[in-house]
């Protein structure tokens, strides 16, 4: 190359979309600490509390409670193809692109996947799943328990009985929920869940907490072929962080140092009450849209309360509208995937983003970028989100 | 959990082992800086000096050329599993703990693999490797640059060779050489290359830089069977890393501009001079252990610069060694892999760890460590590593 890049400076950004959200002052400090080791004795300990955090933050005592070194998506992966095997049945929601992602990553580790169709924008139903299965036995009953794509939040307790009749294991993706709606992951009888970082955790992206509980190890431990992926394969990994050490791959050091501390200030603030406040701003910031006259994409008692999502008004341009909002006040919104391509807006409150001050700033620059019909209704919009709160 | 842990806050190191190195002060701001989105058109620029700085550094204008988003054994796996489809014959050098690694995956991915049998501590012969090779057409010849459990550096020149006798791609392990060794990929003919981020680079492990070049390409481009890891599929990462910018998964933000400062910091000292310091001090820190009257594992000649492997002297306690170095110094150095597991030791001169001053500090605290015989050549080792110097 002709000459060198001048040094990374990011430009001032609200991150509203759909992850990754914005990391805290003190994320950002522990991520630049100095790296040191992975089998230095202070990296171990870290390990230990990054575990024992995960457990608290997700609801479970599994001993087998860790973060893959990858995103959201090699969490979805490390699961599927740890306890999957050519020729299982594996029953998938197609009601949004997470959904739509595993039933690709089953297949690719051989399974016989079963897609269940569904509306993007609405919940699974346990009949339309069961119908789909047919009475037959299932290894794996998957559930997208946010669909960060369609802004839903899917109900697992029907999805647990239903995979109780199955003779399966539940497998949740709780990228979006992790640290911002309740998982309970033991209560709801989860036996394999993936998260993010970059969501309700707000630490940046790149690594992926799992869980897997005793009957997820003992149908792994009962696998006749060895799991598809070395990377992923939880059989080695456990091994570095369980009690024996051994190494398997260099750990992401920095981003575990991450890690701790935004699970660290997840536990400070309380789970219960940082649970309320993303249901609090959820529900200002949705009830300000309304009165911007825009419609939400999801029926009340559906919706996820990190994201938000909304129909684009007919005659305003998708991207244009984004794209103002980014250059003209720095704020980030998601645009639609899928079919919701260029007809919705997404709009994250997660984790350390979910404040009154971010759902004001976002009513607020919305009107002024639609203008028109919309502008008029600022004052409607912020007077909607203060009665919220009230 | 009981309590809240405390903050992160790592013990002072000198980071002298196998990786991670040392990560200079202006690649952990990088880290830190704030998040933003995937999708951002300054993120976006970010990528594209990332893959710009990545080809000048390994020498390459291979298009397909950007970071795994994961630490180098995830590179690894995103190389194998692109270019292997079940039933292809692969040959893998067995002289080390990353060969033995490439074949484990290369069979997860169906491959039919020859394992060359090899002396940990000298680099793979090409006759060998064409005995072995029986005259068969192969897929894919591997290679280790930097065989970083036993220090040897592999020429990669005979592997060219035998690759186009066998009709085969090559591809190189060079975690351990970017940045430190020349690579000089498409001089050397390499078709598929990963590498890793926490050895010369000095930036934190998490991400695996990887190339492609046009034949590895055309491969991959007429693979009959889906690529098994959905994670890894380059088929459709570079949609997110080319000009289509389609979301595949949410990249790493804060490691990649982690990654972009470390390779301008390359750039800034200059490619030429960094490897050339790598191998000043590696003579040095080798002419200094001798002097303390420890025998190296390589002969001259097949020496891995960044990484110095000697046997621990009979008597001595490996581990306690280690730990002593660790407690009393701050020192971290490596112990041994498989059968160089206690009875070697491996020092790390890597990226910003390569200096006069680490290579002093860490004779001085290794003689005053082992005491006896080895504690009154300190000033001896001291003066060999000078002579190398001068």
């Amino acid at each position: 190359m002709t000459s060198i890049p001048t040094a990374v400076s990011p430009p001032s950004r609200i991150l509203l979309g759909p992850g990754p959200s914005d990391v805290p002052a003190s994320v950002r400090a522990a991520l630049g600490a100095p790296t040191i080791g992975h089998l230095d004795p202070y990296f171990l300990s870290v390990m230990d509390e990054v575990s024992a955090m995960l457990r608290t933050v997700l609801g479970t005592k599994n001993r087998l409670t860790f973060p893959v070194s990858g995103t959201g998506s090699a969490g979805m992966e490390a699961c599927l193809v740890n306890v999957v095997e050519p020729g299982d049945r594996v029953l998938v929601p197609q009601n949004g692109a997470f959904g739509a992602r595993l039933a690709e990553i089953a297949e690719r580790a051989g399974a016989e996947v079963t897609r269940v169709p569904g509306e993007w924008g609405r919940a699974m139903d346990e009949d339309v799943m069961a119908r789909a299965a047919a009475g037959k036995k299932y290894k794996v009953v998957c559930a997208v328990h946010g669909e960060t794509s369609t802004g839903v939040l899917q109900d697992l307790a029907p999805m647990r009985r239903l995979a109780d009749r199955l003779g399966a294991l539940l497998l949740v993706d709780a990228v979006t929920t992790t640290g911002g709606v309740a998982v309970d992951m033991d209560a709801a009888g989860v036996d394999v869940l993936y998260s993010g970082t970059q969501k309700c955790l707000s630490c940046p992206p790149g690594l992926s907490p799992v869980s897997f509980s005793p009957r997820a190890e003992d149908v792994m431990a009962s696998r006749k072929s060895r799991v598809q992926s070395w990377y992923l394969d939880v059989s080695l990994i456990k091994s570095y962080w369980g009690t024996d050490r051994v190494y398997h791959h260099t750990a992401p050091i920095n981003m575990t140092y991450a890690l701790h501390e935004a699970l660290r200030l997840v536990l400070e603030e309380g789970l219960a009450g940082r649970i309320r406040r993303h249901a609090v701003n959820a529900k200002a910031l949705g009830e300000g849209l309304a009165a911007l006259g825009l419609s939400l994409r999801v029926p009340e008692g559906e919706r996820l309360p990190p994201l938000t999502t909304v129909a684009v008004p007919e005659g305003v341009d998708d991207a244009a509208t984004r794209r103002a909002l980014l250059d003209g006040y720095g704020i980030e919104i998601g645009g639609g995937l899928g079919p919701f391509k260029g007809n919705t807006w997404r709009f994250g409150l997660m984790g350390a983003g979910s404040t009154r001050r971010n759902v004001l700033v976002c009513l607020a620059a919305l009107a002024a970028t639609l203008r028109g019909r919309h502008a008029g209704k600022a004052g409607d919009a912020i007077a909607a989100a203060e009665a919220a709160w009230e």
